[in-house]
């Protein structure tokens, strides 16, 4: 498996910030990230240095051509999970790349909102789940159903392999996005995608069943929440990062409860601005440095 | 008296970055600040959005353009002290105004460290003192002096008038760069100023005298530290702001203790860095407006 020191995940300004720095201290860094929300057709007239307006694209291909100059490589790669290494360490699983990495930082932007699901939060703990490998294991031998409609849906249905055979992916009323690499892997595993609209959960005690629009009801003693893009809090739930709602928990020196990662930025909550970020990751990159230090 | 809603003290990318914010907001902002550190020689890598080196001279002007955009004042001052308002509000005393204010915040860069004088640490408060405004009236109708070679010594010289007519300004060692002004306003109250380092304290239980270069004693029963320019710690004592040794203490919001002052940047400590002040000041502003909004 690539091995780096550091992992960094999520190409906007807190993560570009904290690579600047990373790779400057000669820190052997890996920034996985794709389209930031800064890089839409934002105005951007608030950022200190830019006394005319500046777009948000090409202040991050500023970013980016900085991080780059001091050596830092930068992947428009999609993440799908992370994990806690076997032997220490981290593990980043992409779409195109798995890597083991000593350290960790998370700059993945605002927190995704729960999907509309009618009757979502009375099934949570009851069959509602945001993570494989975290509650996979309690549905062993069970129906279970994905909600999601890209490859993160998929990889988290693959996942499930592991404790049950009988799998299901509902788009919730959206057009399938996975890629034919991960469909073919689906198709083998014989997972379905049912591009349906959830209409409600039941179940007594816990979960028994997912109605989709026309009636028809999907048995499942799970259903795992993976619509859109894996993010900050699919990432704390496998880590078990520290959370307060949907943001990570990170002290002033942007370290979170696990030694090693650190997260800086929108992931984190507080003002969700540029300036902020930036120094977020600043601070993030000088924690890595120093954690890196340490180990050596 | 000229009458502001905030005066942020202080014109590097802390004091800027929270007057863009704050102007943005159609706040009434004066900065007072010139010559901050950045802008010297320094050649800047590490600041996001920047890919080729910026000169840091070149990189306060444009942030300088930018809080002007937005319609701050700025305004290239010195700043001598600062103090609660008679009714509120503050009141801040800079070298060519005077101005009432309902906010202030604090970004005035590195603590100022103490100067190298033989015994200092022996008679701190037995004598030597860093706030006129707090220890003046210990030494009413007592001989005092002032260590000290600029304005900021002046006016600090000016203000022990209110309790005793035996002042000294002692330069320790350097050449006065008291402004012909402020020299006069010396004259007429009778305050020498002696070209002279300071070799020594003496004094039983307290201050007693300062020991000049060539073996002068000069009867002191106080000696109040004023050497440079007037810095965060000077104006922390007079307004009465919680410190952590030479650093004010700032919550993760950069509130102070004191409600409707702000502090942001090198002079709140942490990780000195242009990104980290420039999301502090950006922070500052921003509760500096809802500070103002709430009393509006």
């Amino acid at each position: 498996m690539e091995s780096r020191q550091l992992v960094i995940v999520g190409g906007g300004p807190a993560g570009l910030s904290a690579a600047i720095y990373t790779a400057r201290a000669n820190v052997d860094t890996l920034l996985i990230g794709c389209a930031p929300k800064v890089a839409g057709d934002y105005e951007i007239d608030n950022y200190f240095g830019f006394p005319e307006t500046i777009n948000g694209r090409e202040l991050i291909e500023r970013g980016k051509r900085q991080a780059e100059r001091f050596g830092a490589v930068l992947d428009c790669d999609t993440v799908l999970g992370m994990h806690h290494g076997e032997s220490g360490g981290f593990v980043v699983k992409a779409e195109k790349r798995e890597i083991a990495c000593k350290a960790l930082i998370l700059a993945t932007g605002v927190a995704r909102l729960a999907p509309k699901i009618p009757g979502l939060a009375d099934y949570e703990a009851k069959g509602v789940s945001y993570c494989v490998s975290c509650d996979g294991f309690f549905h062993r031998g069970q129906p279970v159903a994905v909600a999601g409609e890209g490859i993160y849906a998929a990889n988290q249905a693959l996942e499930l392999t592991a404790y049950t055979k009988d799998i299901s992916i509902v788009t919730n009323g959206k057009k399938s996005e996975i890629k034919p690499e991960f469909q073919a892997r689906l198709d083998r595993a014989g997972i379905p995608v049912i591009e349906a609209r959830i209409e409600g959960l039941s179940g007594e005690a816990g979960l028994e069943s997912v109605r989709l629009e026309g009636g028809r009801e999907l048995p499942a003693h799970g259903l795992f929440i993976a619509m859109g893009a894996a993010g900050s809090g699919d990432f704390a739930n496998t880590l078990g990062l520290a959370r307060e709602g949907a943001f990570i928990i990170a002290d002033p020196e942007q370290r979170t409860n696990i030694e090693g990662v650190f997260a800086a930025g929108d992931c984190t909550g507080g003002f969700l601005q540029i300036s902020v970020a930036v120094g977020e990751g600043a601070k993030a990159g000088r924690g890595a440095i120093n954690f890196l230090k340490k180990g050596a």
